[in-house]
């Protein structure tokens, strides 16, 4: 019998899980909110559904039972684990660890307690405490909703406490709750990503770098450029200090900002993450096989690059409606086009570009250069 | 729209096109055996059917009109080209280039035509034939029936005429013509793929050497070592003549016999090949991706290697009947696994690992103890 993995997810990170899924003979059911979802045309199975459907989760379940339930975002109801437990399907990352990757404040009261470096922060009830938190950080900071929050959405840089009143009136009205946060002048964002399994190893890849445009990732260079000092084996040691300390199954990314040489806790995210996409022409393992080994708690695969620099463009929803155009149009014969299958929406990541070269302005530029024709047919 | 590929077969080659069709945004629409094929699984569209079967091709052509129709293997009846015509779905490669890897006379004949060096060689109709090409031949050659052989079927040595007498008998009936070669007194097996599109453009991967036991392919050198003088550039000059003579489209393996330093071709295949899998982990480019690629008349991708050396070792079916299993055992964490989602039989093709490394002997050792471990449980 085939083992299966199911995951909640109809995006391409649930998509880009089907071709190691395949490699490793694994069979992936998915559950997609519809049969045009990124992840259902590779998908080897597809529940359609929404993970708050109790009868779509019982399908995704049913038998031939799963060898474990995964998810490709954070937004999972309870109901879930409680369903996955009662069928005696592991759920990876279970709820536990998930926890920290749905809720901010749960986030940053754990970093804090694991001794990790956090930027200061304060849970904000009410107006008061916004004016008490600007006047001690120089008069600006970041408000956040605790939960919710994607790509930019739920965050917002604010300089007066009334700026934070709108979303300070909806958690009191049982919203989220609401975090600020210093606004870390950063350098640079950098982020690591880990793996690890039930049984405990873990393995992480070269720290890279992240270049937002926008509150949206656009480039990512593997490794991270001209470190200081032992950044990389900070972050390296950060990484896995926050799998191991919140019992992560799975990948996990860890997004950090580098302030000169002092290296601060951003966000997590416990899945396949847009800063690992370089791992699928860059790395011996990618992160979605190394994904579906940890939730089986198969053995980890090796982390290491295969060539000196990688560098994966974002493709955001631009001029051009179909993708596959593009690729009559790109002269760059070690391009690596990886589309997602998604309706071309502005801003929306529907696929990226890597390419691997000696040095890093060349991966830079030609990926760069790539993303820009697969967008827009030349226009850069 | 998506383009569609329509692929003809069940099979593991058909199967690893799944992933570099999803990457590229197609839709892979597959013509399979049964629903239990190894290609199923992983295909985005399935009808099941046979190729000599006027409605399943229907099916398989049927709106919305593939872009390209091709194959993971020769034995594709004419009619099947006549019912693309008539749908306006380009056939890759077509019935003109594929004759000659479907029948070994039309082969020879070509690469003779083309100053190609062939083994010395003759077609047989009688015990007379026979015993005249013996004569002048060492007393010993390899027969071979025209059509259908595959893996070490249809090749038989033979030492005397009455050897031949079964093959020629089912010839005078009606059945394939038959051929007989010098039995070439080889050092090593060397393959060149080369991918050519229609509108003329050509890469070849680097050459390999493909280690044979019992006729079946063990394991693939990638690239091959050691190569006397200018064999690695005849091999690939070879392989663009082939390509470029026969209007091949898609990928095309060309299996090279090393004698001393010279070097005779021995069979062709038009369409990705066991010697091409090393290239999945190992080259910028996989043929899968490549063969996309051209059928669909893209430019073509990079064909180096992405390690100094890579090793792919089969995995031919053993003692161990659920593969997955292994991947719990093989300790080593860049071993690359490929599994074909087949049933296991004694001596089937049914998976395949690659390893890269910075040295020959490791990647080899390596690769050949990682399949092991897949066959047999360990056992090597």
């Amino acid at each position: 019998m085939t083992p299966i993995v199911a995951v909640v997810g109809g995006g391409q990170l649930a998509r880009m899980m089907a071709a190691p899924a395949t490699a490793l003979g694994l069979t992936l059911r998915v559950l997609v909110e519809s049969p045009e979802a990124a992840s259902a045309l590779p998908a080897h199975q597809t529940v359609v559904g929404l993970p708050t459907d109790p009868d779509a989760i019982q399908r995704l379940l049913a038998h031939p039972r799963p060898a474990a339930l995964t998810w490709e975002h954070e937004h999972i109801p309870a109901d879930v684990f409680d369903a996955a437990e009662e069928c005696g399907v592991p759920a990876r990352p279970g709820l536990h660890a998930l926890l920290f990757a749905q809720d901010k404040i749960e986030m940053r009261t754990r970093m804090d307690a694991l001794g990790l470096p956090n930027p200061a922060w304060t849970h904000v009830d009410t107006e008061g405490d916004v004016e008490d938190f600007l006047a001690v950080h120089g008069g600006a900071g970041v408000l956040k909703t605790s939960r919710g929050g994607y790509d930019g959405k739920g965050v917002r840089v604010i300089h007066a406490p009334h700026e934070a009143a709108d979303w300070l009136r909806a958690a009191a009205d049982g919203g989220p709750r609401v975090l600020l946060e210093e606004k870390v002048p950063f350098d640079r964002e950098l982020a690591v990503l880990v793996a690890r399994r039930p049984s405990g190893e873990m393995r992480a890849w070269p720290t890279v770098e992240s270049i937002q445009r926008a509150g949206v990732c656009s480039e990512v260079i593997a490794p991270a450029p001209d470190l200081p000092g032992d950044v990389a084996a900070e972050a390296a040691r950060i990484g896995e200090a926050v799998a191991e300390g919140l019992g992560v199954t799975g990948v996990l990314a860890v997004e950090l900002f580098l302030a000169g040489d002092r290296i601060l806790v951003n966000e997590l995210a416990m899945r396949p993450h847009n800063s690992g996409h370089w791992t699928i022409d860059g790395a011996v393992t990618s992160q979605f096989e190394q994904h579906l080994r940890a939730v089986l708690d198969l053995p980890l695969g090796d982390t290491a690059p295969t060539a000196p620099w990688t560098v994966m463009a974002n493709v955001l929803g631009g001029a051009r409606a179909t993708l596959t155009d593009a690729l009559a149009e790109i002269g760059d014969p070690g391009a690596k086009v990886q589309l997602y299958g998604k309706g071309v929406r502005a801003g929306r990541k529907v696929g990226h570009v890597n390419v691997s070269a000696a040095t890093r302005d060349e991966a830079y530029g030609r990926a760069v250069a790539a993303a820009a024709i697969v967008r827009d047919g030349g226009a850069a």
